[in-house]
């Protein structure tokens, strides 16, 4: 199949797919979801995409309708009807179905998952960054598909000709980026905004930290300023398809781009663990 | 027709209705609604609850793919081919569909309709509250499909055996309810949130401020606290579908109920309104 969609067990061509219009996603935006890659069939960070899955399910009080491993299994039945076994795979949770009330229904979850080709997003050539001020609601933590805030941001940078845009607190807070977390390098030291409720806990973003544990990089989970942006020696975003990119102006104003060095040293860790955990056995 | 739901011309009963999986109200919530009253298949309010959507559609950049007047025609149109004439009418825009991306698609918007048998809940009975933190997003005044927050917050009333949620942001400002504006009585005064990006400005609330008017009951529309809730004569919720409610209790606690003459005249020109502008002609 080229781009595959499927909804409980239904399978078809994503773009000829259709879901039930009382799916509590249509109504509600109530569910959750996850993204991340695939590579010659197999899978990166699957535990941890899977996991994360659960944990914003719990969260919002969502019981999964299957296993995590039966959800790893499907995952794996699905990749091989596929033609290529480079993919983006996404797989959401919705609050399954019924009458549109606000309170929860009844009946069990919805599980929902696409495939469609892709690569990883290497980023070869740093970006450009926006910034616009964090309007969010004050469950980041949770990957949820009330993302009206991220469409109209990422909109917003592209039509600056940018990558991302950052959003920041009223008080000058960095949180993160519309699809991406955020990270600063400045004398030595990678610093990376908290796992609180205004960032998601990223894959990436955790595959990052250890990545400067192993280069003995020093690294601090403290809330930066966008201030601490603009002065920082490297901006780095990262997410499970572009997991290190580098970024070289905010606002139209030059920044980063002082140490090549170690952002070399961490993009090299992080792409040697994806391609080698990815590679043909 | 027992339920309909409607897709881009497509009609159907609503439990066996199906949209396509790409629709970004799927990934994103990415759309925005009304839902109002019909009764004998005359709808109440129709021009405001067309104005307000097409106003939020606005906010978002989101372009509805036919004008208020086509709208207003199909819902004519719709409501006919129902079994009764008492409906609830539910209408969303969303940012039309295609591979899923967070940047606007090129595609026109989708419209979607649903019409349920519903007659007006004019709440013979007070009501429970109990309140929450108001952790949303600042877009309240646009009345978008982004509402995980409002499902949770109602279901914790259900669960509390209460009507509605009224939230409250960090400070004490209680905002507005789950899916109804509150407002209060105290000394013989209305007072209601103003009409910021905190709440939505219902349509309800503004009949019912007009009802004040009518009545000589003067209204204040400012900020007020958890506190001045408690300790309000009154305690009065409004929404399209039960545009009058009298709340009795806030967190357990016995609260309002004091100027039964002032509810009452407020609920009676209410209804008045709404039973006179939906009579058979």
């Amino acid at each position: 199949m080229k781009e595959l969609g499927y909804y409980n067990g239904k399978i078809g061509e994503l773009n000829e797919m259709t879901v039930p219009m009382n799916d509590r996603a249509c109504w509600f935006g109530d569910g959750v979801y996850e993204a991340g890659m695939c590579r010659n069939y197999r899978y990166f960070a699957l535990d941890e995409h899977v996991d994360r899955l659960y944990r914003s399910a719990g969260m919002l009080e969502i019981n999964a309708p299957v296993s995590k491993d039966e959800l790893k299994n499907i995952l794996g039945e699905l990749a091989r009807k596929m033609d290529t076994g480079d993919l983006m795979a996404y797989c959401q949770v919705t609050r399954g179905g019924g009458p549109r009330m606000h309170a929860f229904p009844e009946g069990p979850a919805n599980l929902w998952i696409t495939l469609r080709p892709k690569t990883i997003n290497t980023a070869e050539e740093p970006v450009g960054l926006i910034t616009c001020e964090d309007t969010r609601f004050f469950h980041c933590n949770i990957k949820t598909l009330n993302l009206i805030p991220s469409v109209m941001a990422n909109e917003k940078a592209r039509r600056a000709g940018c990558y991302e845009c950052v959003f920041v607190r009223p008080g000058g807070r960095v949180t993160e980026c519309s699809h991406s977390n955020v990270h600063i390098i400045k004398d030595g030291v990678f610093t990376t905004a908290p796992t609180d409720n205004l960032i998601l806990p990223g894959i990436a973003r955790a595959h990052m930290i250890r990545a400067c544990g192993r280069l003995g990089i020093p690294v601090s989970e403290t809330p930066f300023t966008v201030e601490d942006l603009l002065g920082a020696d490297e901006i780095i975003t990262s997410s499970s398809t572009a997991p290190c990119v580098r970024a070289c102006s905010v606002d139209g104003q030059q920044a980063g781009m002082q140490r090549e060095d170690l952002f070399k040293a961490i993009k090299n860790a992080i792409f040697e663990e994806y391609y080698s955990e990815t590679d043909l056995q």
